[in-house]
Formats: C-alpha cells, structure tokens, sequence
C-alpha cells in the first residue's frame, strides 16, 4: 500500500471504480495519485486534508474558485441558460472585451466549448478561405482531440494527419529567422508533395515542444512566411492567452498580428469555454460559402463566467503581476542553474520549463523524479518536452511572492535529490 | 421598423454590435428576432417581458434554470473546478449512473464538452479499432462542427468528406429491414470505390432527416449490416436522448444494442458537457494505442451538472411523463392532420416533427410563415428536414398538458392562417 493510500484508505477503492468506469484512456498524475476535494486561489486539498500549492494548473487562471467567478456563473445559471439563436448582451459583450484585447485588424469572435473546438474550427477556416489543405506545426506541437487535430499533434509520438508537415522548433540559441527559413524549407517539402499549405498553427509559447518560448520576433517572420506561400497564420492561444506570458496574448511579444487567434483553457477559469478570433475579411470569406453554429457556444452562462474572468484579470491587475513577479520568479529559478548540473529555465510570464538532465534519455526519468518528489513536498508541477525533461511550472497567476519561493525552495531540494 | 422593435428599442443596437462583434456565422431565428433575458421551467422571457412557451429547445431537458441543476452548479463552482488527472468521486459516480441506464454491454464512459466532441471521438475510436475510414450516414443528417463532422452533415447542402456515404433514411411507410437493405447496398458502393467502413453513425431520431423517428427494429437490422462488414455501431443520442424520446435512450426502440453511444445537448441542461459510452472490448482495443485526453472533459463541476440532471429525470419522472404526456399530445396532434390540408405527424416521446405542405418546395415556406406565427402568439418552435418542411417540437421534459394544449391551440391557428 502507498503512502497515500494509508492516509486516505477510501482512495483504492475510488480507483478501481474509476478504472472500471471510466475506463483506459484515462490516466492519473503522479505515482502516487492525487485525490483532491476542494479548491481555493492557488491552493487545493486532499481527501487527507492535506493542502498542496498548486504550480500546474494554467485553466484555474484567476485561482481556484475565484468567487467573482463563481457568483457570475450561479447569477446567470439561475437567470437564462441559452445559446445564441437568440439575442442576448452577454455574447456580445464578450466579444467586444475580447476584441478589445486584440489588434485592431480583428473583427469577429466565434466561441466554442474548447480549445479543441477552436482550433478544429480555425482549420475548418484556414481550409474553406485557402482551398489549401496543408497545416504546418512544431515538431511535438499538441493542438487538440479531434481526429485531424490529433493528426496535428505529434507530442507524445502521435502519427501525423495526411497534409501535416512539421519544422522543428527554434532552439534556445538561434536567432528569431531559422523558424521562418524552417517554414520555407517545409513549404518547398509540401510542393514536392503536391501540397499546398492552408495554415501554420503554432501554439504561442510552444508547451509541449518544452516551453521553447523562442526568441522575440520568430513567430512574426514565421508568419510572413506562410502568407507569402497562401497559407494564413494561427496563433494557438489556448496555453498561451489570458495573461499567462505576461501580456494579454502570448504572440504579442513577436510583434506579429496573426489571421486566427485561438483560445481555451484559462477562458473560463474551468468552465467549458473556448473561441476564435478572426480578421474581418477573414471570416467574411468563409461565411460566403458556409455557416458555423455550435449549441453550447456562446451560451449565456459561459459569456457571463468569460466576462467574470476578463473583469478579475483587469481588477487584479494579473496580467502585470504575471509580468512582474514571473520576472523575479524567472531569476531565482535561474539561480539553480548555478547550483545543480544540467538545469536550464525558459519562460514568459509565470509560464516557465526547467530542462532538467541534459537531454539524454535518462533526463525523462529524473524530470518524473522531481515531479513525484516535488508532490510529497506538498507542490504540483508537471513535465512536458520531446523526452518529457523539461519541468513545467504554471500556477495560477494570483500566486504570491512567497508562494513563488515556495516553489523555488522545493524545486531545489527536489532536484538535490533526483 | 419592426413590431418587435417597437417593443423593444435597444434589440435594433444590440443587433447592430452582435453583428460586428460575432461577424456573419451567426443566425437569428425568427424573421423578428426574440431578445430572451430569463428562463424558468418551459418560459422564457424577453426584454419587453413578455412570456413565450418554449416548446423548442431540447437542451433544458429538465426545463429552464433547474434549481437543483443550478445549485449543484453553484455549490461544485465554490468547492474544487479540476481535470481528471487528479482522483474525484464525480466523475466516477457520473461514469457509474450512465452505465446503469445503459445496456450491460457498455463498460466504460468517457467525458467531452459537446456533442460534436463525442461524435468526433466515436469516429476517431471507429477508425482506430476497425483500421478503415468510411462512414455511413443518413442523407439528411447532422453530427456536429467539426470538419470531420461536417463533412458527416449533408444536412443544410454541406458537402460530404472523402469516404462518407450516405442512405436515405426509412420513408414513414417503410418496414424495418428497408434501412438496413440501403445500409448493405452502401456497404457495396464503398467496396467499389475502395473504401472499408468504419462505421454507420445514425441520430437515433433522425432529426434533422425531418424528424423521421423510423419504425422500430430499423436500428437494430441497420446495426446488424454494418457489424457484418466489419464497421461499428453509432448511436448519436446527442437529440434523442436523457428521456427525450419516452425512453432513456432513443435507440432503446429499436432493441439494438450499438457499438457506442455518444451523447451531449441534454446532459448538462445547457451546461457544455457530452459523454460517450462503448462496450469494453472496443474502448480496450482503442486504449491498446492511442489514448484521449480532454481538458474540461470530466471535470468535477460538470459532472456535478450531470449527476443533477439525471437526479431530477429520476426524481420527476420525467421519462415516464416524456412517453405518458407525449402520447397524448401526439393523438391531438394527429388531430391536426384531419383539420388542415397536407400536415403529418411524426414523433416519440416529446420529439415530434409535423410534416406542412406536402413537400412540394413551397412547404419550406409554410413552415417559416407557421413557426414566425407561432412566434408572435408567444410558443416557440423551429423547423427541420430536407426542405425544412418539419416543425420540429420538442418542450422541456416537464411540460404541463395544460402548455401541450396551448401549443396544440397555437399550431391550429398557425396552420389556418400559414
């Protein structure tokens, strides 16, 4: 019996229900897994009681349960729940806050119920507005469930989709144009292929590649490079948006203006909630020829929680704090740099990756190591990259110095011991 | 200036920013356009506080605004918002209740935010376990937005995707085994353009096909031929089930028993969740190399949302009301049928379609000029079908035979003067 399981004697049984219901697709983190029962700003709890800082979780945006939050989800739930075949200022307005958060050559924004959703659609776009059908990704991009998603997803080994090529993305030391020359160099490889490129979709802060981030001004001469080639540029918000880089949009720090913006997780702090920006003419051309409607999208409770999480992130002044303490949380991660072998830290914001191990096959093992470790500690992080290496360190955006340092503290100890 | 908004003199503004901010994939229904600011049981109601019986949408299962959905909305919102990567009961529990309701073949239940994410995921499993890649639909059908799907929706005019056949669904005056006879002849057309099913996805109310309903046993012969070729059994229960249909579930009719069953629409009474369900060996065999994970999917809110819902289809019967009441008002309806020329009823449960005008191609236009009559006397109802021809009806589950009367009164004197 773990550990865990002799403090919460209920959680064995609860497993083997949930692995025979829910069946095995599903997966647990860590090895020993977490029950939690509660959840509050950047804390959450355990059946045991035990309270664990939570340094993972970028969709609880404005912290667990933020009551803002909470209270405009119950007030509209008990008010209208419907969707937007009928006239409401709930929609409305949220795509007027959301579009005043964008460059000004965005027009209209469609919501959906996911990330997934939002990014399924943009390549619905990309395709009907191109008659292309070719999508570029990063190497180990990850942009969704769906069938042609997954197929525009290679992180963890998934087979590409037909007409998906990929560019490897920038490493640490290269200057902001090899991404653009990757592009052209892939745009050559699809006309040998007889395939011409609809879109480049790349996720802003590029997670599941490790964190890349990439340096400043890749992802606008990515850009180019694609439109000359026809193909229209997505940036995938659904990691990156809301604040979590240190500005309103993780692709704002490129200077570029993308054609679709794509958002999801931190949208609704948890509630189910997606969307998609588009440039006016944009989705003009696709609406010429076809039409989108999605039941849940858009629904007045969902707008009405979109408009909650927009309002705590402009009160809260998140977006400066995620700018401000990441910067003091980016330097002292960078100080156990100097104080253990093989550890590099990327970020943007209060979005960071700890490579850990450099490189070679056993870093897997010990990233798995700290993360395991780092949860006895009473602190969840994750790991991610194309050998699962690199740590990646996510709190919520409310979290304090001093939780900061908590984090810094444990990772340390964590790593001295894996 | 319309009647409409003489009432109501901001609708004329907020449709004028709806249209720039939400851009020119968005619909209204209704030729004046309904501003809806509350809901309660099967009544909205609109800015100028006027009351209309909603005797359209299927989402509120449970009717508008349940207070027990809504409290356990709220009270899950204040306690713990998070993934299933983490131990909770609530999805297990939700896993659990569903599974009882479905034949013992089922074994495992996989969460999703929408409809269109479930049927998405039926297709990638349908793919994955049987290595081909056609589908079967009905001609009429619609499963969702994504490209996939819409490529699986000729519903509207879409065109259909690469490998997707189509069969007519059964004419009213069909015998079971005519469906499947077109299923095996599909089965025949794929053979010679090279392509191996994967799988017939069928609405198990053929909504969208004009409410076809289909004579019972049609699903089960149907599912019969695909197995026999080698494809799965998809029952998209997203419309028909949660007891819209007199039954749990809408294929239940047909004593088939599908390979999976997706579901989504009713199952949050409007909040974003969808399910799918499949017998155990085919969730093993697609476990066995690929895996599905889906971010709000199973969250702990919604499944709070879930288990509410089917708490109060329990608790209020409304299955039994759904078969009990929908049987009365399907014989006033069919009283329709003899005071006015070219009307036919088709239903069951509280799903009904009522075929106007013969299907000559002017009956498109009776039934806008009905459902708009409907509108301005206050009961709510849309249309469907090839030549959108179909009233579609379908109220809340709890409505009142006092409310099934009004919209019996209301559709009489639509009829008369449409």
């Amino acid at each position: 019996m773990t550990p865990q399981a002799a403090e919460d004697p209920s959680l064995h049984r609860l497993l083997d229900r949930r692995a025979r219901s829910m069946g095995p697709t599903y997966r647990l983190f860590y090895d020993e897994p977490l029950h939690v029962v509660t959840g509050r700003g950047v804390w959450l709890e355990d059946a045991a009681g035990r309270r664990y800082l939570d340094a993972y979780n970028n969709v609880p945006v404005v912290g667990h349960c933020h009551p803002r939050v909470v209270d405009a989800l119950s007030r509209q739930a008990a008010t209208l729940n419907t969707h937007t075949r009928y006239a409401n200022e709930l929609p409305v307005l949220l795509a007027e806050r959301l579009l005043a958060t964008l460059p000004s050559e965005f027009g209209n924004v469609v919501f959906t119920c996911s990330g997934s959703e939002s990014n399924e659609f943009a390549c619905r776009i990309a395709m009907g507005v191109t008659g292309a059908t070719g999508f570029i990704v990063t190497a180990h991009a990850y942009h969704g469930t769906t069938a042609r998603l997954a197929g525009m997803s290679p992180s963890g080994g998934r087979p590409l989709g037909r007409d998906v090529f990929t560019v490897d993305a920038p490493a640490p030391d290269e200057p902001p144009e090899a991404l653009a020359d990757r592009v052209r160099d892939c745009i050559g490889r699809m006309a040998q292929a007889g395939v011409r490129p609809a879109g480049l979709m790349v996720d802003s802060v590029m997670a599941t590649d490790g964190v890349v981030v990439g340096p400043a001004g890749c992802l606008r001469l990515a850009a180019d490079a694609i439109r000359a080639a026809g193909g229209l540029s997505i940036a995938d918000e659904v990691q990156s948006g809301f604040g979590r880089c240190g500005a309103m949009w993780g692709f704002s720090r490129h200077g570029v203006v993308p054609d679709i913006v794509t958002m999801g997780k931190p949208m609704g702090n948890g509630h189910p909630i997606g969307a998609l920006a588009a440039r006016r003419e944009i989705m003009a051309a696709f609406a010429a020829t076809r039409g989108y409607f999605n039941t849940f999208g858009g629904n007045t409770v969902s707008c009405a929680v979109g408009l909650a999480v927009l309002d705590v992130i402009q009160d809260e002044d998140l977006v400066g704090h995620a700018r401000n303490a990441g910067a003091r949380f980016h330097r002292r991660l960078q100080g156990l740099e100097a104080r253990h072998r093989h550890v590099a830290v990327r970020g943007a914001g209060l979005f960071f990756g700890v490579e850990v191990g450099g490189g070679d096959d056993a870093a897997g093992s010990r990233a798995r190591r700290v993360v395991n470790a780092m949860r006895r500690a009473g602190v969840l992080i994750g790991a991610t990259g194309p050998k699962g290496s690199v740590l990646k360190i996510r709190p919520p955006l409310p979290v304090a110095e001093e939780e900061l340092d908590t984090i810094v503290s444990a990772l340390d100890a964590a790593l001295h011991d894996a």
